[in-house]
């Protein structure tokens, strides 16, 4: 049988004993855990990032795969510890909306506030639940899988709506999401909410910074090199590119930054 | 029986093929190894950081696990390579002090300097020992389980104290050991050293960097929006946080900075 | 029997959710995979970059081990996915010439169009091959270990030599081919093509940025601190070095500098 896969997401970053800290008492419980990096570069106590990230990534993984997200500025208080069940896959993490994406996707969902201590690493510190509660009961879950023995069901755990498109007449208004390492501007807008970016002899105009875009193509190679397109990308969203340059740096758009289609 | 593990702990960062390289050596001599990253951006040529760093991470790993650290600036030159057995871990690198926490926290401690040729990778560089002598003394360690065949047992191996706070009446003088991801100070004072700090009803100042904190709290979310606070972290040192925000940036204060507690 | 390995190398960063979703796409399906991350940090759309990196670190991997190499700036594109086996080891990845230097370590050589696209993970994106063509060919390769059913063989693929040293009467003409983490300048010379830097009383003068170098030292230690000196460094190339210094900062050299020897 394969072994069990724990996959963590955080914004942690690599430069402190955090992310290994958490590796160890992982295998200090299961030294016969897969243990995957999706990123520890969320953007730092960034819910909404960390919520896109796991929204993004946790559906290429097997059954049965259990994702530690740690995106955690309210740890040490109120809020509380969640391990859900959702779409085949489990996620173990606070309970501030970094699932958000997660519960969109979900049909079935099963969501427990997690209080049986027996299963945290003691003592349990204020700071660090990464280490003491999420990577333990994602841990312990590996050797029994029953979910329900780590709480209590609940159903009104912390959910915020992703961000979305709003359509005024001609024009979309939407948001870039994130700048990725290239400086591809990701946005929320997509085919479904503006039909004419998939159209062949459509017109429009994209502004994104000082960008004016009305070009959207394939992929990033067709465009001239420095040339701002759209493309429509591997998640299936708008994003901002330039071919072999940094749209983000051209154009002087970060997250956050508005992007709005006007059609013609 | 569950897989060896060997950790990594470098300042080779991860953009060069020093890591690839390493894993490579060892997976070669044994596949079967649980290779896990603690960090490989512990401070170039930092000893006391990359101390500061496995110090604090090894005891979250099960026992037997071997942890090879590599800062080393003097590699190639006179100082011996190393095998360590303490506190039920195992540790390879060179001697250079950068295992002085680990020997601090052993009570049962044995060290070998590595002179068993044979166990390197041939022909051994002048400037690469991780690849050619740390990696693959650490994958045979998994094959025969017995450090003694590595070398000659030593007794006057290289350590430095770690940095101690200093009393001065009612002025108690630390030092930011390290600046971590979010930018919160780590120092080296304890409510061991400083009972006041956790203490509820205790009068003191922090001075760090341009801060003066008075308040000392749980846990970062108990500080309003861009305040600085003290908190007692997760590895139970005394840390200057800034809730939702950079401490070290906000307070001019980087690694190195001294931090004075004075109580009234 | 060990575990297939596969090992990534990518110009993606570790910020975005191309490399987690990269293994998610492997583990999905074969989870009994060892995934190695070589670097994710190639220099983002340059082929030349990455093809020295594979270049020097696919060596110290096993035999049948899988290298996954995904700089691709031309990704969805005309320019086709390739299969190697060369040198005892597979190869995955884009025809632009990223593998120029494993073609020049290989003897025997098979290159494969992958044209199999049932392999493919479907629906194929425009912008992601990464995840939707190399990783699930070298997964999938892991099943069966036939190269053959991915494609048809060729022998007409992309290759570009590797910067070459001019000689020019007693000078010789290199080139900055990476700055290490460590600021050290990784240069395209070598003691066979100068092999004056070799020998212990030969006399010459290294021109790099700013520096004049005249000393080739066995190691980084030998140097005084501050002082730019050479060292065949551990792929046997020459460095130019600082001790506990970034040689690139101090001389104002970056990748790509001309770096010129005249021998006296």
């Amino acid at each position: 049988m394969a072994r069990p896969i724990i996959t963590l997401t955080t914004d942690f970053g690599t430069g402190d004993y955090f992310v290994g800290a958490m590796k160890g008492v992982i295998l200090s419980i299961n030294p016969d855990i897969e243990i995957v990096d999706i990123t520890h570069n969320v953007l730092p106590h960034d819910i909404l990032d960390g919520a896109l990230t796991i929204g993004q990534t946790y559906k290429y993984y097997p059954p049965k795969t259990i994702h530690v997200v740690v995106v955690d500025p309210g740890v040490g208080g109120a809020r509380r510890p969640l391990l859900v069940a959702g779409d085949q896959h489990y996620f173990v993490g606070p309970d501030n909306g970094v699932f958000s994406s997660v519960y969109e996707h979900s049909e079935a969902l099963h969501v427990w506030n997690v209080i049986s201590e027996h299963y945290f690493r003691q003592p349990v510190s204020t700071t660090f639940h990464g280490r003491d509660v999420f990577a333990p009961v994602a841990a312990w879950l590996t050797k029994s899988w029953q979910p329900s023995s780590f709480g209590e069901a609940i159903t009104d755990f912390a959910r915020f709506a992703m961000p979305k498109p709003k359509v005024n007449g001609n024009s979309v208004k939407g948001v870039v999401l994130r700048v990725d390492h290239f400086g591809n501007l990701i946005t929320n807008l997509t085919p479904a909410d503006v039909p004419a970016l998939a159209k062949a002899d459509a017109k429009f105009t994209i502004k994104a910074g000082s960008g004016q875009i009305t070009k959207v193509v394939p992929t990033f190679s067709l465009a001239a090199a420095g040339e701002a397109v759209g493309v429509i990308g591997s998640t299936g969203h708008l994003e901002i590119a330039m071919n072999k340059g940094n749209a983000s740096k051209a154009l002087g758009a970060l997250r956050g930054a508005e992007v709005i289609v006007e059609l013609s």
